[in-house]
């Protein structure tokens, strides 16, 4: 696909420091490059960098290196060159307009990953990946989306939209024979392929928790009564490793207080309300808000006051906290403030296993993070910490499950995957009540659809614009 | 001059982008390069931008660019390589730490420009030229740092200090001949080469006032009483054009309230309090503050209120305000809110002029800016203001003076222009004294030592170390 205009865009981060790249790439680049360097050779060498004197209309203004990229050997597969400048925003901007002047159109956020997959350099699913790539900014996020750029699960859903296509395509052959009432395709065979289609999807579909999670952060939640230790805790945990959360993608931005990696992760806190029974109704308010977000966060850890509680009212509070928040979270049940019922760490946990407390706390949950039992730390003295980390990795690695190599971290692929399995078993229902032949070839068409929409093989207008916008200028 | 370790930073704009580049340089460049990039070439082509598999002991990073620029024709001089990443923080502080671990070291602010001047790529005026290049934020600033970089007035320092070297030697050769009172210097050639020099000290050091203002930005105060409409007259400037002042270099920069380029200069508004009589002890301390900010600056802007003041008493308290901050800036007496006296702006200069008061205002003062009389402006209704900056950028053509080409921007450089300006005219005085030809000598190294510092022909380390601090990691 031919692009008939030339964009340009400031390439590296906005701001001061020694180099910026200006990037230009269109069936004008080699004239507009000559248009603000003129001392360049008319026909660059391929690939190398060069040393120009750069100016606009008014005079110099720069002296850089220019790389030109011939297409199709270039990331947007047109003619494409690197402008590198003096890190001054001054000649940033200058550069920007000269280039503009001599005929570039600012690019539009993410316009040259767009023209790449229009060009056909990535599929669609790598095109996202690359906009993953530059968001990510933990070691597992950042393993998934190479992952995915290096090709990912293209190649299966490609395999399996394939597949369908064959199956489709005699389906509907059949429909051309009409009243003839032939079967070209073997049913037990179809509902075989449904059956392994639909496993994939379901499988694709369930490692979104923990694709999502790892990319977004995992969402802890925090929660106990007034003075519980609540801050002191959330201090301590961030003491050593404060992650910036500021690049941190997603919706849910506004609600994260602090993040932290611990083994590459990232895990977000979620700012709760102290809970306590009252009959203030705005402090109850409150409270409702801290379960609903309990409630939607992956873990919970959930706080007592070791030396204003017995164990046993803990527990009742802890099986009253899952009964408010239902199974979705792990719920880690935590007592802190042991060193004022004046023992140690160590003694605490010798003496809750002496009591056989351990695995009869009523805790038990749906996931990993809940098998441990509850918790004994001092926040304040820092002890128990270690501890309580751990769990919080035992409950990532829950999530991974098994397929730890294949997992969907883009709603937008989920979402699709959703659809094509619902037309998949739509029409496996079609092949066990026998339905016409129109029927089942619709919902093969839509399953093939939805699996071509990912990998970008079927896409609509409007669906590449809202990929490409969440892009970086530049890029 | 030879470097044993190799220097690595990240050299594009700290953040997200589309792009980062990282660059290394130092005789392990291409070792290091292997490292994190296995699959490239073991000889890379030189200043090929090739494409690379990125990776660290932990796994694959990212695909990415490597320019290899082998010394000495590479911006250090050294074996330099740039490496091109998705402008992830994750990525790129991933791959420096990778960089770092093969072997690199985390280079200082300035240490890439500092091993281009050691290695005789740049000379040390121009190599300041760099930095100054990346921090100019206005046309002006930026057109004469890039003037510096391409040699300036080295040449120009470099002549002169040669002829001083020259007729130096002379002196010398004089001293060893000791008693025998021999003169091979030629004494009417000698006064007539140092007042030759000791004017082309003079001119650079009187072009640093344009230049030092041009670099920081002309620093303009808004003078007035209370209520004379100096916030509304602030805001009716910015109003179209408000510059980025977070860029700009200098220690001036915390008294910077906002900031405009006009004509491609900048110009900086200096906060003052209302200026009026009282006895308020605490008032006054401010109004001695304002007082003393606009006697520092390089435009006075005299606010008088047209509706509550007639013309003859505004032009008392021009005169006394002139009595109040010295010959120094440029005053500019401005009669404000002619709204509210029912005559529009054409008329007041009608009715001024009829009245005979341009050019006996009294105001003239010793530049340019100060000859145009008193301007009449509406700042609510934004009547005026054309003429008014037309008036600021006036006083910019004054500052610039004849010599339009050679300017001297560099603190540093004046300081040893003038020193260099001392020796001279103590050498200069003891040839009319007839004093030893010892002292003479001593003068005359003195001053070559002074030239030769801003070239970096003569270098103490200590200098060198607090230039290149200032500079941008990765420059």
């Amino acid at each position: 696909m031919h692009q008939a205009d030339t964009i340009v865009a400031i390439g590296t981060p906005p701001g001061t420091g020694a180099i910026a790249l200006l990037r230009l790439s269109g069936p004008e680049t080699v004239r507009i490059m000559h248009a603000v360097a003129p001392t360049m050779l008319l026909t660059p060498e391929p690939r190398q960098a060069t040393f120009a004197r750069l100016r606009d209309a008014e005079g110099p203004v720069d002296e850089g290196l220019i790389t030109f990229f011939p297409g199709p050997h270039s990331y947007t597969g047109e003619d494409l060159a690197e402008i590198g400048v003096h890190g001054s925003p001054y000649i940033q901007q200058r550069m920007l307009e000269a280039l503009v002047a001599a005929g570039a159109r600012l690019a539009q956020p993410g316009e040259f990953t767009q023209r790449a997959f229009l060009n056909k350099k990535l599929d669609l699913s790598q095109a996202e990946a690359v906009a993953d790539l530059i968001a990510s900014g933990s070691r597992a996020a950042h393993k998934l989306a190479l992952q995915q750029l290096r090709g990912g699960y293209s190649r299966q859903i490609e395999d399996l939209r394939e597949q369908l296509i064959s199956l489709g395509a005699l389906v509907e052959l059949e429909l051309d024979f009409g009243e003839e009432d032939v079967e070209f395709a073997d049913r037990a065979e179809l509902v075989r392929l449904l059956d392994n289609i639909v496993a994939v999807c379901d499988r694709l579909i369930g490692s979104f928790r923990y694709g999502n999670a790892v990319k977004q952060g995992i969402p802890v939640a925090i929660v106990g009564a007034p003075n519980s230790g609540k801050s002191t805790l959330l201090n301590a945990l961030l003491q050593e490793d404060r992650a910036i959360v500021s690049d941190i993608p997603g919706t849910t931005r506004d609600t994260v207080e602090e993040a932290i990696t611990l083994g590459g992760v990232l895990f977000r806190f979620i700012d709760t309300a102290g809970i306590r029974h009252t009959e203030d109704t705005v402090e109850r308010l409150g409270i409702e808000r801290s379960y609903k977000r309990a409630a939607e966060a992956s873990i919970v850890v959930f706080l007592g006051d070791a030396s204003a509680l017995s164990e046993g009212a803990f527990h009742t509070q802890v099986r009253m906290l899952r009964k408010r928040i239902g199974d979705g979270p792990a719920v880690i049940p935590v007592m802190n403030k042991v060193d004022l019922v004046g023992r140690e760490v160590k003694e605490m946990k010798a003496v809750r296993e002496e009591r056989g407390v351990r695995r009869e706390s009523g805790v038990g949950g749906t996931n990993g993070a809940d098998g441990g039992g509850v918790l004994h730390i001092s926040a304040k003295k820092e002890q128990g910490l270690e501890e309580l980390k751990a769990r919080f990795l035992a409950h990532v690695h829950g999530l991974q499950g098994q397929e730890g190599d294949i997992v969907v971290t883009n709603a937008r692929h989920v979402e699709a995957l959703s659809k094509a399995k619902a037309a998949l078993l739509s029409a496996k229902q079609g092949v066990d009540q026998a339905i016409s032949g129109e029927l089942l070839a619709t919902d093969l068409r839509e399953a093939q659809y939805q699996l071509g929409a990912i990998t970008g093989k079927i896409t609509p207008e409007d669906l590449l614009g809202s990929i490409f916008s969440r892009f970086c200028i530049g890029k």
